[in-house]
């Protein structure tokens, strides 16, 4: 059914992704962990700042190895580049890395013997949880640049996820609003990422809804048509 | 059509299902207008308060005691709590309890003679009273975290009515917006469930328009092709 | 193609349709003007209030003669009422006589011999059409609730205008914004009626601009593929 | 497939469209720089005056040049003004000039050998960088209009670009808007055109989303079905 062939996976590369996974789930969700205590935690106490650290660049670490190594693997050179442009994107941008959470989670699913969601639910599930992260990690990106500024109005971390909350759902009340250089670049990344996810969520949500209508259809006894 | 089987209903749980209907709706409404009450009527005004909390508590009381009987009579066992998580959500987390009032009166139509509206009508029936009983909902939840605060820009329960419009269309001016913490998450909640109730009434409005202008195609004479 | 079989159009009721088609879209747009003119001129100025008051009496006692006249020869009785909702909602609600005159243009053209637009552009045509005059519409009557208002800032009919379509886009700036009830209520209408419109003009568009690059695919020579 | 027949083009028209689409694209890239330095460069600065002007007017005397020799060439006469209309609006109204930056792109792609994106892919990339291209000339026109407003938000390029992606968006804080009536102008022509381009965008993306999962269901072992 599917018109695009996509080329082969090398069996070294296929075997190196399969045992990479779990490894590289739990670097991402280190590396969250670790820009959360950098940002939250007071940079004075001193033990935390050294796990930041570690847990932030370790995993960074991970990620460069293991995408020399597929680079290398997969043989397609700077092919590779650009068919893989998210994990490239991921390794330049950190605060992207969320987005390799929800997809090593998914590929780890693959594997997995029940039954998964429908198609529409699994695209909801996916955009959704990505469109959570993103938000999660933009909070802590722009709570950073903001709480220094004198004119901000983001003030606690809980004003930055307020103010995340309402600008991924196109809200935008306008009551906390990053007014830093750096801080309007992320919200605008956030605003571009978040609504094409949301986007997806509320497209694959609203197909879901009808599909459960028109199975209603079918269940319902057709004497009363 | 249907491509993902769904397990046969027991015959006892549906009967139970069927004859519990029409109260449970009964008893959905019931919590709607009791929590309304609650809200809304001053606390000093003494039997006002005993009829909100009758109102409130019973309905809540007949939805586990339902929940509870349906739970036993699936023979499902924990698979039930799980594949039916509205049922779920709206038993732990009342603000959501309009849901049910929706997904009742859609079951109850389903008995009903008469021919019902076409799929998409139905869609955008469903999706927009939903919406609906949300906002309200939350309009009354949000009123009563914010009245109290001093700094808080919903006065009056209008004002939070007026919130409710721009934040479940997304458009969001800001000029009455939830300052504490138990409003904000109360509204993020919100945004999350309108955003998407409201995209499944707008893309079902837009495939039902489509719908009507390529049958007035059908219907136009051919000669002037 | 079609699944839902119409009932048949009495012939009397077609010839009446047929002959007031010209004089309803004629009788829309004088109650458009007539209130403009009863919202922007000063009450003051004498002969301007007689013809406001003259352009838009006269055309809704046609549309209601129309609608009688309509509702006789059908002989669906009370249920003409429920399947021309539209007509029944537009004769009640006067702010949403616009929806009208969108009407009576398309069942106008399909009188027309010419080629007419393509399914997508007529949706996007009639949605952004019915959006824009909803929006006139809303404009001039908010401007009149507001304009008295001390609290008010909605002070010209171009802020009016601006807010209107702050509102119908969602984008929602909150520079202007409705602070009366009845200013309000308008405004709620306006987002419902104006989201569920422009979602579909959005939704045309996209689907649009899919059909143009499938067809451009076909066009070109295949020896690159 | 496709069920409308496009008229042949002349094929002087069609060496001709050939020829011109190299130069076309470069003025139209100089256009857009020209009004940049006219927007942003200090009046006072002489020399970079004249190259504004040059940069600005030498293009659009191009792209009247073209419209001309390719309305004679058709032989349709007063028909290609409305079979071409975004040629003719984009002539008419110079903020629109983007748009065909990204068309002339685009017919330049179909005559290159290598093989080009997904239908999906394709829509995104032209709806989003027409949205990107239209976003920056909005900035620029806004801030010409508003930077010399006492009541201004928008005081320094940076808040108008910020200004420009809240609008596209439909997040609309509200902290920079235009207060001018050309700037609201703009920016409701903004709004109108970067709706339907981002809702475009956000479209593709969920039905790119989609086609991916639904692809990963087909390559999966089905022992696990």
């Amino acid at each position: 059914m599917s018109d695009r062939p996509t080329a082969p996976v090398p069996p070294r590369l296929a075997e190196w992704e399969r045992r990479t996974e779990m490894p590289l789930l739990v670097a991402s969700l280190a590396y969250l962990a670790g820009y959360t205590v950098h940002v939250l935690v007071p940079h004075s106490t001193e033990p935390w700042r050294d796990v930041a650290l570690v847990l932030v660049g370790l995993p960074w670490l991970l990620f460069a190895v293991d995408y020399g190594a597929r680079l290398h693997l997969s043989g397609q050179g700077r092919r590779f580049v650009r068919t893989h442009w998210l994990d490239t994107l991921t390794l330049l941008l950190p605060p992207l890395r969320p987005l390799r959470v929800v997809q090593l989670y998914t590929r780890l699913q693959l594997h997995r013997e029940q039954p998964r969601l429908s198609l529409h639910a699994r695209v909801m599930a996916y955009a959704g949880t990505s469109a959570l992260l993103l938000g999660y990690t933009a909070s802590l990106a722009v709570y950073q640049q903001e709480r220094g500024d004198p004119d901000s109005t983001i003030r606690t971390f809980g004003d930055s996820v307020w103010w995340a909350c309402a600008t991924l759902t196109t809200v935008g009340y306008g009551d906390a609003v990053p007014v830093t250089l750096l801080g309007r670049v992320i919200a605008a990344g956030l605003m571009a990422c978040g609504l094409a996810l949301l986007g997806a969520v509320t497209g694959s949500f609203s197909s879901w809804l009808v599909q459960v209508f028109s199975q209603q259809d079918e269940k319902r006894p057709p004497e009363s048509e």
